[in-house]
């Protein structure tokens, strides 16, 4: 592999660690140290800001603004939505002898950044030694609250370690913040209020429209302070030699669709709603959200590794956890989640693939609430099926709203596999969930749809006969307008049989259903034929020996030896030119072998093996969702060293900053798929045979692994270790899985299977 | 074929005539009624402005501004350059009893718009009724001064024919023009003024810093009128019953280089030196200009067609030398000359392949001047290659200026034949010519810079061993990032043979200069080994029968009809969305035909016939270049009807709007085409295969066709009838050449040769 880690925190079971601050992480810190409760997303800079290298991103979920795009050709979009910087609640200015506090220039020591993944919290502390010689210690407290999206918490401790006297506090709410990539505040503040203890202001972005209210109460109290967009409140801190001063400051940000008055009088009510809650008791009960949690939700590693594994992989549950929970429809999971600007905040067509598995088999809700919020964006993708001259529905590449917010045309317009992944989730959820309901009122009509995609879209090859789609880019995005990709024909051909299959099953077993269903589509039956028809002559290069063709003509492309690219060149994006990417066989992320791994039970190992071994070589894992495809599939073909370098890849990819874009933001996806990796990966876990299916391998620097799973109603915990397995039934009825091969009951009393 | 003919203009042998005006014609007239002398460019707008559809464009060759890009990936520009209208010279304003004279809503009758390919004006008559029940016949006639590139006229006739009173017009000099795609005006005036017979102005573009100098000098006096950007005339018109009152503009346009007060110097030196000419004296020596021409250049056809041929060429041979007559090596010639805005004045790759021939056999000054902008513009092309990861010189897509100025990627960084292409004019050029001194001089470092490129940029198919180009875009843009695409890897095989040629000729014949050379570019003798290595196994992929395949797996691509496509689907790039053109086995323009053709000498009759014949029908010509392809090989084959059908269309197109897009400018690389079309085609000519040959082919409607050549020094006279065709030498020394494949020998006394 040519990418290698840049160790920068320290490895730690239940927390991250920055020991002394080096300012060329500084945003690599900030990514890391990001928090958030699902709605609020708060990158972690400094409270003070100053002049280190920052980006000062506070978010929240749903808040973005619209651009018109110059006119080009049909088809590609001519406004783009992308997430701004909403309010930042941590606004805070500290003056001590007329110096003001500022890290990229003041002396200071003892610094150290905590986040504590078992309480939400990130810390800061450090000694400011001042130029008259004063040494005050400061320690940084926030987190998102949890238990309520819409509050937040700040607390900054004051401990004077040689002096008594003054220090000067300002601390507010401001929306005078830029869109860092446009350099543009993107509000107009509509009204602002500041009192001795409390600040609000309510804004609006400039295009879009959206209205939030944002205000905080402090635990101290000052002389109001007010400009265009900030309302503040300017402090005396008298402080004594050796005694901490605390100062709390809770937060409160509205972003609920209401405008004007009434979000001005909920803001105010909301506000005065955190005044019965002290920020010790909202802590106390974050600590017990986390706690159960974890207790659900943890992943166990004991190993000879110092921790890193486990650190890694508890950091991608937590992230996953703050990201996304199924609390609101209207929102999806962003590439970065709510952690950095770039990707524009937007969703990416992988959430069913890469990010649905975790929360299908550890939150079913929240996997039911992603699939809704493609049902309820329905709408928009049968209108962008029609500026692309298709039928039926295609589901955006990249998204907030479920408008198409890419503005390459050539990923949104020959990406086909938001729709293929869509159908996908449906089909992948049904399996898991059993949940037949949802298929007839929301999946059926979501398949009928994208089949219509499917089949439009697909086109014939007058040499063969056979269907495929033309023009299209895979989700290895290395190569561009190829024909016949494996990935889209197999997906597609998977898709449309599904579809096909629901339709049938709904006309026969619910045929009322079906009759509105009909009448609501206008769907004839043939159309239902013919998607089984191109699904049945779907073309599928393989090789006799089993190998897939990524696409037409792949095998032709000029050889690349990846690893002679120094990584200074990466990511290739930032150093090649564009076009150059293109034309050798150098794979961004997998194609072939990531359907291999969707639909696993309908490839033999051997034809696994083949393909593994072939372009594993040639993959280059620019994407982060790479190497834990390439980990699951190497502990199935038993090469354990190979998924287990692989694995530590991908848990650590934003921790050691494999990518070198850390900065930017946290590769949520990837957070995601390093769970899926654990559990597909080192406990076979195979979900799309029907049942489920379990082959635990043990990685061998690893002595025990445990985590739990939901299924069909049950919680069955798993604890791996070097000579055996014990599946446990935690909740629900007793259940069959196959175990290595062979059918055996899982029950309360545990059942427990010897290694391999 | 799927494009149809809007007739709208009447037939005849020397004029282009709008008889009545039709408003849903308006912007097509104009850019059929453009004028330019190289330098300055009108289209034929009214005089007088107006509420009809309208761009009213006054161009100046050369004028360009500047524009920031978004950042995007590396090899992409992030700057472009785009010409822009400059001074509105014929700025006129009329108004009779309160009434403003605007053919968009005043009644009038006699409309008559004419274009004189004889004389180069524009005249305009027609007869205004007012409210008052007033007729006013008014003359409007323009032209731009062929043997001065910084003047034009215009005159504008008043004739009373039912009352006497007086009339009140305006008429000045104005920057206030804004580009219509950007509705921006790129101008700040620097300085004006007005007196009572002239007016001027000085202005500089906002970002590229140029400076013109705008002046008009009248026959008649009035009161000075000033606004930021423009200074005019007001005066009172007195007016006698039936008698004409002409109201003569002199106009000056300095574009120079200088700037500030030596430009407004200049301008006004200049403005004063048309003093001594009258409008009526410099329209008779543009009558004598244009009677040159038309001596040497005239294509004469005599036909039953009722003159549609006969015009249509004329017009071609009339709008080339307008727009381009090797008058200075800052200009190229643009995809719309001067006659529009679309594609933002830029010469694209196709001057040497497509526009050079015309000039070489009748203006060979003007095909090397053609060739110096290449070489002076070297500097940028080794910058690009660079951009681009590659090695040498790589000429721009899009240009004014010599940067690449295409903004798509896909054609920027995909099309290899602007490279390529001036390859083959340096080529072509030294064949016809026979100029050695310019390819020791200029040619040889141009040569050894693309054949650097075209080396780096190729790579190895690893199942054949054989060299191509991965990742490219062909002439043919309705396929992309497609591999071993026929046309790039013949071009480039032969670009990269004849750069080898040249070097080893230039280090036997003239080591000094191959010394010289070698010191300025650092050339190492194994590189020109290396070009011929990969010339010599460039893949080709040729099928038993002699079929090309134009790249690979084209073969497999779904077909489609292209004559079930509607007519009001063109051009497809309005309608379709813009994937969807690259997934069939439609071509745009032909690829392979084109080096067919291109490379004359070098394939059999019988390749080309199979590859006509497979092509043909697949091939949309959404191309302007693409019927003259057709057409020439059409007629080599035999297939005279055809040749035909696509030469009517090749001449017309403008003139009948086939592309139904002529509103936006004119098709000036088509027009060049058109020539070549009828010598190449019809009189067979082929100059690629060392000397002169010959095989006329009389289309059946026509009885005569007659043209002149230029060779070596010769000009040769061309008579092509029914029965025979008489060659000419009118200057020069005798000459062999090659008739029907047989040598013969031309000299003063003619050689008369049977028709076939």
């Amino acid at each position: 592999m040519a990418k290698i880690a840049d160790k920068y925190f320290s490895a730690d079971p239940w927390k991250v660690i920055e020991r002394g601050f080096n300012p060329a992480y500084s945003r690599v810190s900030e990514s890391v140290f990001s928090l958030s409760n699902e709605n609020l997303g708060v990158r972690g800079f400094f409270d003070e800001g100053g002049t280190a290298d920052s980006l000062r991103g506070c978010y929240v979920n749903g808040v973005y603004e619209l651009e018109d795009l110059p006119k080009s050709y049909c088809g590609i979009i001519d406004k783009r939505h992308f997430m701004i910087p909403s309010a930042d609640w941590l606004m805070t200015g500290i003056t001590l002898d007329g110096e003001t506090l500022d890290l990229g220039s003041v002396c200071f020591d003892e610094f150290v950044r905590e986040l504590d993944m078992r309480t939400g919290t990130l810390s800061r502390q450090f000694v400011w030694q001042t130029k008259s010689g004063k040494k005050l210690r400061l320690t940084f407290l926030r987190f998102t609250d949890m238990l309520h999206g819409d509050r937040a918490y700040q607390r900054i401790t004051l401990e004077p370690l040689n002096f008594s006297g003054t220090a000067e506090l300002t601390s507010g709410i401001t929306f005078d913040v830029k869109h860092e990539g446009r350099g543009v505040c993107y509000w107009h503040s509509l009204r602002l209020a500041a009192d001795k203890q409390s600040c609000a202001v309510q804004a609006r972005t400039l295009a879009s429209g959206q209205e939030v209210f944002a205000a905080a109460l402090l635990s101290v109290s000052g002389d109001p302070v007010q400009d265009e967009k900030t309302a503040a409140l300017r402090a005396e801190l008298p402080l004594v030699k050796g005694t901490p001063l605390h100062i709390d400051k809770r937060v409160v940000i509205l972003f609920n669709g209401l405008e004007g008055d009434a979000l001005w009088q909920a803001g105010q009510s909301a506000l005065r709603g955190t005044e019965r809650v002290s920020l010790g008791a909202a802590l106390a009960a974050q600590k017990v959200y986390w706690a159960e949690h974890w207790r659900i939700s943890d992943v166990r590693i004991e190993d000879e590794s110092g921790g890193e594994d486990q650190q890694g992989i508890r950091f991608c549950s937590f992230q996953m956890a703050q990201t996304y929970n199924g609390g609101s429809v209207r929102h999806n999971i962003g590439a970065k989640g709510l952690t950095g600007e770039a990707y524009n905040g937007h969703a990416f067509w992988d959430t069913e693939t890469c990010c649905m598995p975790f929360y299908l088999f550890t939150n079913p809700r929240a996997a039911k609430m992603l699939l809704m919020f493609r049902f309820n964006t329905l709408p928009q993708a049968l209108k962008r099926a029609k500026m692309l001259d298709c039928e039926g529905a295609c589901y955006p590449v990249a998204t907030l709203n479920g408008d198409e917010a890419c503005d390459l045309w050539q990923h949104a317009s020959l990406q086909l596999q938001p729709s293929t992944a869509v159908a996908y989730g449906i089909w992948h959820y049904a399996l898991v969930t059993g949940d037949q309901v949802f298929i007839r009122e929301y999946g059926a009509e979501m398949l009928l749809q994208i089949a219509r995609f499917l089949r439009s879209r697909a086109a014939q090859n007058p040499q063969t006969g056979e269907y495929g789609y033309f023009g299209v880019m895979g989700p290895d995005e290395f190569h561009m307008m190829v024909h016949d990709n494996a990935y889209t024909n197999y997906m597609g051909k998977r898709a449309l049989a599904y579809a096909a299959d629901v339709i049938e099953a709904l006309k026969s077993e619910a045929p009322a259903v079906y009759a509105a269903l009909r009448k609501k589509t206008g769907l004839k039956e043939e159309e239902v034929s013919g998607w089984r028809n191109v699904s049945e002559h779907m073309a599928l290069p393989m090789m006799e020996d089993g190998l897939i063709e990524q696409h037409d003509g792949y095998f032709k492309l000029p050889h690349i030896d990846i690893h002679a690219i120094p990584v200074s060149e990466f990511p290739l994006y930032n150093h090649w030119s564009y076009d150059r990417i293109y034309r050798t066989d150098m794979i961004k992320q997998p194609d072939v072998l990531m359907f291999l791994y969707l639909y696993s039970a309908s490839f033999s190992t051997e034809v696994k093996r083949k393909n593994y071994e072939f372009y594993e070589p040639r993959t280059i894992h620019e994407s982060s969702l790479s190497p834990s495809i390439h980990s699951i599939l190497a502990a199935e073909l038993g090469r354990m060293d190979e998924a287990c370098k692989f694995f530590g890849f991908a848990t650590r990819l934003d921790l050691d900053n494999y990518n070198r874009n850390t900065r930017e933001g946290l590769h949520t996806t990837s957070i995601a798929m390093a769970w899926v990796n654990i559990v597909y990966g080192f406990a076979g876990l195979r979900s799309d045979g029907g049942g489920l299916s379990f082959a635990p391998r043990l990685p061998s620097h690893w002595s025990r692994l445990g985590f739990s799973l939901t299924w069909q109603g049950r919680i069955i915990e798993v604890e791996m270790e070097r000579e055996q397995t014990r599946f446990t039934l935690k909740q629900g009825e007793p259940m069959d899985a196959l175990i290595y091969g062979i059918r055996r009951e899982i029950g309360t009393e545990g059942l427990t299977v010897p290694a391999l």
